[in-house]
């Protein structure tokens, strides 16, 4: 990496920080340059304007999602005990950054912001849904899922139970947290499973 | 209601109209006087503070959520119908503001912003979950639900899957999430029942 690629990375970790705790809507240039301890300008340089920012701090996120959450799960055996290794991975990265997985703040960020950021999360939600969906498919292939189950019913219920630990666990801090979500991941793929 | 009362509730109404596209934190005094063509000046009569303002808005939502979603659900026989429509209300409420679920999105909206707004946006959280924790009760008592379920289980399962709703119905458009909802429910409820 040249200097100032090493640079942008930097400013986008910081980029990234800041919009898990306030939302990505609240991260300016103006803002990051304050909190990186950088000139305005240096970052206009890299950025040029707010929206490419808060693209490429959602793009940085991308990449650092799937090199922790999603490749390492497809690197164990396919099935239910692959899904319960993405499940313990999505609950780490969410722990990772401070405020929690920024696709979920954002989600409800931009749902009525439309423009380029508002692609860009998309097509990241849906790919994380297609990656669920996908899980399904590959536990049925090895056996572990009924043939006739609904993958994208599978990954509609997988993700919500996500999107339920996160507001129990950042804004609840609810103790019983890691508790629900074993229980609830467990009836889920229970009642997807093959009867023994 | 005097004409002071009433000119602060359609304040109100806009300003939570605008919370729930927009987000909590993005409402202020200076735009929300824009939206109703009215006078900053005038606005910091009603709430002197955007911090005032914005705990407004949270209180009066919850008015509503609590009219419009946990009233009429309360008068319907209790058991695993009220839960339905309980279900249904809350689904119609998300609709009836242009961004759905003003709670949903403060949630991730202050989840990192500590002070009174989020002190009275926990409590309506706590309040919530409280409500469907007594629904898993009250279901229980008519007979419907198993006698050895974890009601705070349910709550959190219930949540859960509302939230699902809400991100693939107001971020993502997803054609088919009314169906993916009501199989959704339709598994939980089966899950906590007694067997005929």
């Amino acid at each position: 990496m040249t200097r100032g690629e090493d640079t942008k990375q930097t400013i986008l970790e910081s980029g990234l920080d800041m919009a898990s705790q306030l939302g990505l809507e609240a991260v300016s240039i103006g803002g990051l340059a304050k909190k990186t301890d950088m000139s305005k300008s240096g970052l206009f340089a890299h950025f040029q304007s707010k929206e490419n920012l808060q693209i490429e701090i959602l793009k940085h996120a991308a990449d650092l999602f799937a090199a922790d959450v999603v490749v390492p799960a497809l690197k164990t055996k396919a099935g239910t005990g692959r899904i319960e290794a993405l499940v313990n991975n999505w609950i780490r990265w969410t722990d990772m950054l401070t405020g929690g997985c920024i696709f979920v703040a954002a989600s409800t960020d931009f749902k009525d912001r439309p423009g380029k950021v508002r692609d860009v999360l998309l097509r990241q939600q849906e790919a994380w849904i297609d990656c669920l969906r996908r899980m399904a498919q590959s536990a049925i292939a090895s056996g572990d899922f009924r043939e006739d189950i609904d993958c994208d019913q599978f990954a509609f219920e997988l993700y919500s139970l996500l999107l339920g630990f996160h507001l129990y666990y950042k804004l609840l801090n609810n103790k019983d947290i890691q508790e629900h979500q074993r229980k609830a991941l467990k009836r889920l793929l229970d009642d997807y499973q093959r009867s023994p």
